[in-house]
């Protein structure tokens, strides 16, 4: 059950700490798994939130990078930079880290957060950026890319299904048209949000309601199935599909939270030259995603249907809960 | 039903072909699944058998690359060279060849073979190399080394499972070493072959004949788990066990034939960053593979523990068949 | 000295070649290098040009995906596909091909060519193609793409900069935008080929006239430098501005026909962590462009600025060599 | 000049510091290069030394990771683990440390030495390890690898050819091994090195005194020349012979500390497709360097060729120097 609660201003534990004020947060689809019990991991009580940016308001003695006042967008990742895992670069897996914000430690769906390992977990805003679109770079963007984009191994002029046009799906079709994918196809069960893939730069939408998703896409590939199909809904019937339009040779990139075992068909798929992948995001192209944002090569914005208050954040749970009806992508919460 | 018969010599039908007579060939788990019926591509009164050396008997005339009365490696993989997986050297799904000899077209357990796509099918056996060496080197060896030691990203100083101790198995364990990696622990049920291991390389072994190769392999690596599974039996038990073995950041390489699915522990792997890789050898790594051998990298005849004349093939098959009784690894059969 | 001569029509000499009736080719820089006496390899009395689109005339016996009649694109590269080399996709290398047209052998600006290796050396024209654009394919687009982009390393959100804006720096500034960079800094003496450039995509433009192209650039990217500088020239004086503009962990991927040696500053770069790379195309990127150009990725008739008849080829060098001037960047070439 | 002098023991003068006493450290072809006057970043009165193990003596209040007492492995590269470079893994250009020790700051040629950023640039040393053994991790074999082996891409049948077989050129060597390349041909002037070098597992040596080392060495690879040239020694001369050596497609990678500028020869190599590579190593592969250690993949001591007290440092300094003489690789300098 979620709650609104009076909770008391969070302070520095370790040295290596940030207090950041929150100004702009949101709701990601794992929220809502949370919420449903599908992750042990995060107990009741917990404050939620794993995204957005704020303005420092008090630092640890052992924080170089940031100081009182700092405006800084929040990693969904906190990584220490020292641990075996950080030091190649899987920050997710950081042992003192990875991805405990809203999860095993309070969130940033509050008025303030404490920011762990804030050095390397926190990214100074440069002048001038938009901190609404800067949301999208805490979590989506970077797991779209990370998970899909880049384990999928999307190149130039490859052909790309995208299994789910939630607010992931559809990060990673943006993410996906970085490298100038020959075809990328849509596929979901909602025309509305379809529609949206086609704006955001899908080729091809398939709504595969009828059951015939594989026959249409094999038509629209000359029957050679994808290189790259990443999954992003999280349910074992998405999986399956995802296997059925793989071509050989490709790769079938995970990025769905799972909550249930799925078939693997090793019977068809051991002489296929496949690839599976599975990724918690590391967040290392947060740099990156700045770049390219600084560049003009993405809009995050377009991901963004809904502003709410913090005050109002069961509205807007309300809201991005029930996206077939409201049209919800991602809902901003300002503080 | 496998049975010795006479056949007709066969002849060159495209002018890409060539004939070779076999002078030494050898038996596959593959063949044995045929055998079963698990792979229905090959149809009854198909002889089997896609390895072996020989010498030119007579070639198309498209064929620059030999003549007759040269000696030959023959590759499992057929490759035309020129199709758009060959030209990304994908060779196994090569438009009009892959694996196709003992399979859709008669193989190599006869006394002659039509070997299409010979300029790049076949290799010249260098001066002076040991000929029952090389019939290691048509599968057993490039399947280990890029099924199982490629795809696996084994690396110097890195921690490897290797679900299986057959041929295959030992194949891999013999071509990781290649990448210096810090430890091989060999698993399998049979003590006769896990002692073997131990003679070709393994760090460790574990029988996981008591259910508890889990425990076992995490007691070794310190409850970190592997950098590289590779499955090299086909089962589902195997499978569902590599799941377990896998680090955080791993890969697990299958080299197994699976007659059926396996359960895919999405629920538990989603976050992890695993990879899951399948192929069907390409034998691109033939050339590399005479390299080593000829600079003394690898003994391949470390495999291979009975030899018999063709005449006896029935019997090679029995030897073969009953390998924890006969403790047979690869055979040799002599023309 | 370049003349238009009336030669006999090409005949098939090999099994592999094919006859084609050459519709449309163009003018290479490395045609005025050739003709400059720069390439030892190329004797008077060769027909030059290594681009263009045409008809199968004939062709010989031991070709198989070709026909007369058949519309095809020709590589720059011819390559066996099964040599040494063409078995790991370096068709430049190709031990009985390689970039041989109009250079060893006969070559495109004539009437009829005699390709060889003709399955692997020519594409088919997917039916709707404009075939102007498709020049283009036959070696600049892949040239800057294989030399300068993928060798230089171009990633999401990284900097670039392209020192010389002729046809092959155009090129690499086309398709250096498949993976969205985001910096691409053009700099050239001419002001014109900068203004072109800036419509191609150029982030930024320098021109380098007063020797202080690399302050310039420095202030561009906070005194970093660049992480690709890609050399599109082949004189010592613009591979040396490309070692003062590159960044540590950088590239420097040369494109340019050099005639002379350079100095390389070991002293200074020996600690930076920096690769140079030189390459001939392989052309292995034909289909991938294919796919782009299909899909839209891509403009290649931007590069054409004039057209001329066969009959007119010496007016066509003409205003090619004196591209300042006539503000020539690729000139058609249609029989 | 050098000198032995009394200096004040080091204090902490950042959080992150730690005062390491120690133990045993080791002498580097880069410190004479320094007391020649070829390095400007290091000023007159610096102890030299980037070397080494030793005990923790103190730690500032933001170390985590270590504490009085235990015994550690310097890193010759000091990494913040935060800054942008790090984040990529890229420790050596570090913006608060890379090779900094004995350069920019005091060494460990002394009884104590402040290590920057304690917690990622030293290490653990594992129970049981010999600390001999480990004073080769600190750079010469990290350098090796990292600059010469996996820059250069050694791979599994790979010819290697190595120019220099001081004590960097043998730990190319050695590290090269980890790789199974099939031919690795070690060239120098002196005959004692080279024999060393066959001992330590050179599969050929060249003296290049003759001035014919190209043709040696072209007799051993069938005129291919070498997949792989690194250059071990830091001369015009040897870069010169690097690039005759190296075969179409190849990589030289650079090792040595070059004082001068070299000629590249682009106008014979522009079409070879080949990569240059520089690098100060990263130190990336130092927790790798420990594991096969510890599997016995590797032995650093046969580097190791005279002992001595700190207090007869001039004279392991003197015996480092006269190394033709005094067939000196590594010396151990013990407190």
């Amino acid at each position: 059950m979620k709650a609104l609660e009076d909770h008391a201003k969070p302070t520095i534990i370790e040295t290596t700490d940030a207090i950041v004020r929150v100004t702009r947060t949101t709701i990601c689809g794992t929220d809502l798994h949370i919420l449903r019990g599908d992750l042990p991991s995060c107990k009741p009580g917990r404050i939620l939130g794993h995204e957005g940016v704020g303005v420092i308001d008090s630092v640890g003695s052992g924080v170089n990078a940031f100081k009182a006042g700092d405006r800084v967008l929040i990693s969904c990742v906190s990584a220490c930079g020292r641990c075996e895992f950080c030091r190649k670069g899987m920050f997710s897996h950081c042992t003192t880290g990875g991805w405990i914000l809203g999860n095993t430690i309070d969130g940033t769906q509050a008025e303030f957060v404490r920011t762990p390992h804030a050095d390397t977990s926190l990214y100074p805003i440069p002048e001038g950026t938009d901190e609404e679109a800067l949301v999208m770079l805490s979590d989506i963007l970077p797991t779209g890319f990370e998970c899909g984009v880049l384990n999928g191994k999307v190149q130039p002029g490859s052909t790309v299904a995208i299994v789910g046009a939630g607010p992931i799906g559809l990060a990673a079709l943006l993410t996906a048209q970085f490298y100038s994918p020959g075809e990328i196809i849509m596929i979901d069960l909602d025309d509305n949000r379809l529609e949206v893939a086609k704006r955001f730069g899908a080729t091809q939408t398939i709504n595969s309601g009828d059951g015939k998703a594989v026959e249409a896409l094999m038509k629209l590939t000359d029957n050679r199935g994808v290189d790259t199909a990443i999954e992003a809904v999280g349910i074992p019937a998405t999986f399956e599909l995802c296997q059925q339009l793989v071509a050989a040779g490709g790769v079938i990139a995970n990025i769905g939270v799972h909550g249930l075992p799925v078939t693997l068909h090793l019977e068809s798929l051991w002489d296929r030259n496949i690839s599976i992948t599975t990724r918690l995001v590391d967040t290392f192209c947060t740099p990156m995603l700045l770049n390219v944002l600084k560049a003009g090569k993405i809009d995050p914005k377009l991901l963004i249907t809904h502003r709410f208050k913090l005050t109002d954040i069961l509205e807007a749970y309300e809201t991005f809960e029930n996206a077939a009806r409201t049209k919800a992508l991602k809902v901003i919460i300002e503080a």
